[in-house]
């Protein structure tokens, strides 16, 4: 049997918040950058863990990110856009700051936006979702990412995997949340096909010809395909113009220019859309948070799963037992903790 | 050769508003009907041109849609949502009497929110779309339909074909604009194989026992599938939490027990968000719309098509030729004339 360390949640954010404070994060950056890897460790969402802890920290090393940052809200009245200026940081603490002044907007107008600019993005979306339900409110999220995936009928990189993520409130459960790329796949899991030897399926890639290939390393050449063909791509090109363009901020392909690699996290901006279901059913027959039950119960009645559930019963477990990491990984937190970026190669 | 009419599109706006005139419909309705179904048939979408005009009286004669209706625009001070009552008519009308109100709120706010209830629906996004774009907005536009697709890992129809459609303005020439179905593929597609005797594509639908299934009859007994897997089946449940509960409006599965039908055009309610992209990017570096011609370039440079061409392309040929119909087209039109809603079966 391999030797398994079980840890609180607690305990683990104390660890990944260290590890992060040693390499040089101040204590905004540190914390928030903490609260989402260990939110991934406790979910079972293991490429979103203390996994991301190396990728983070070889961003600060190769100072394509502010270890120091520290947000800045801008407000204007009347209008129902908050902006942070992640003043080139990473994209979690930006968020933490703007979250409330989202959420009094959305009350406020019906709807509201969160514009996150210059930030350094390495994390799901699904944590700032939950955040947003939490408040009572609907929540739509987007971002670029870099340049791996072509557009439909197109040969070459273009787009990103683009995450498309989205969340409903529900009182006495875990919210309705969706998260995922707009890519067919994630580019780990090509990666990862890679490793084992073993071809992509069908329609995943196309190599650096523009051909369709199952081969993993033609693919890493190539570009990665959009999920549901031309609608997929048609998504994704909408992330690019509404969380890239219209915030002013990076575009994928100006993102791969700018970092040169898809080794480090990218920088770019984030849109988080937040809708009052008060407000907008105001008047009208029904209490939309119990119509919306009567929709979920429909869908799980026939047999389809709601989204998220895997991660929601992983929480339930670790929230009660703790988070269980094998030997190498307790080993790798040791050695981050000791060296900080001096561990990073 | 078979003989063919051509008419200025003027023209035949003045016939498709005279066949609602006699039908019973009132101004309101029956000019913004015509204007809606002339642009289909101008762009040589032939599935929402004239074709549409018998299915709208169908709803008509049913009494499922009021064709006297005056919708009612509802404004709150601090609001960034508009909404309009249909007051039971057709959703076209009351998106004309909302849209300038939509702007006004999307330009002061950066974004905003258009709800239409109450209305019958039956034609396009892309119009709808194209309007916010008119005026410099960036929009996303969804609306529920009946049950007719399962959820993703299901085996019963529960959501509808969930239109969703995006655009983005563009000077100097037509808008980015996509409008597609969550569903693989429309129900009229799957109507059209069984005409013609032939199998659907694999993956389009399951039977009524939740099998998958290539013949058009059991599909149509069964139920369609959403479009990439699991992701469609996402974003289609989000069009039924935002465009239907959300805005205190009909579900999918709601309106198919409201209509016992599928044959008539759905009742419910239709959600139109505005984003002013010069409010998201003030501040921040490079014109948002000269950015987008950019990624616009670089799709079309690798040979994607961008969404809409073909429509765009059919529009320039109307306008400067006109629509040509056919002899059988011509007959119709005539028929529907003479006899208004007694023409309809």
């Amino acid at each position: 049997m391999t030797q398994t360390t079980t840890l609180t949640i607690e305990a683990l954010h104390q660890r990944v918040e260290t590890i992060f404070r040693k390499s040089g994060l101040n204590d905004i950056q540190a914390g928030a950058l903490a609260r989402v890897i260990v939110a991934g460790e406790r979910d079972a969402c293991k490429s979103h863990g203390i996994y991301r802890i190396e990728g983070a920290l070889r961003t600060v090393k190769a100072g394509k990110v502010n270890p120091l940052a520290e947000p800045e809200l801008v407000q204007q009245p009347a209008s129902a856009i908050v902006k942070v200026d992640a003043k080139g940081g990473f994209a979690n603490p930006a968020f933490e700051l703007g979250v409330s002044a989202l959420a009094e907007r959305a009350r406020t107008c019906g709807l509201a936006a969160l514009v996150i600019n210059d930030c350094t993005h390495f994390s799901a979306l699904w944590p700032e979702v939950e955040a947003v339900t939490e408040r009572g409110l609907a929540a739509l999220v987007m971002c670029p990412s870099y340049a791996t995936v072509a557009p439909s009928g197109g040969t070459k990189p273009l787009l990103g995997t683009n995450p498309f993520a989205f969340g409903w409130p529900r009182s006495g459960s875990s919210p309705y949340v969706f998260d995922f790329a707009t890519s067919v796949a994630a580019r780990g899991e090509i990666e990862l096909h890679r490793r084992a030897g073993k071809s992509l399926p069908e329609g995943w890639a196309i190599d650096a010809d523009g051909k369709p290939t199952t081969e993993p390393e033609a693919a890493l050449a190539g570009a990665m395909l959009p999920f549901g063909g031309h609608k997929g791509s048609a998504i994704s090109t909408m992330i690019e113009l509404l969380a890239g363009i219209m915030i002013g901020d990076m575009t994928s392909p100006e993102v791969l220019d700018y970092l040169g690699t898809t080794t480090l996290a990218p920088r770019h901006g984030e849109l988080i859309l937040a809708f009052s279901p008060q407000a907008f059913a105001a008047g009208r027959d029904g209490d939309p948070f119990a119509r919306a039950e009567t929709l979920f119960e429909a869908i799980a009645g026939q047999g389809a799963r709601l989204p998220s559930q895997r991660r929601y019963a992983a929480r339930a477990v670790s929230t009660d037992k703790g988070v269980t990491l094998t030997a190498d990984e307790m080993k790798q937190l040791d050695r981050l903790e000791e060296l900080g970026l001096d561990a990073i190669a």
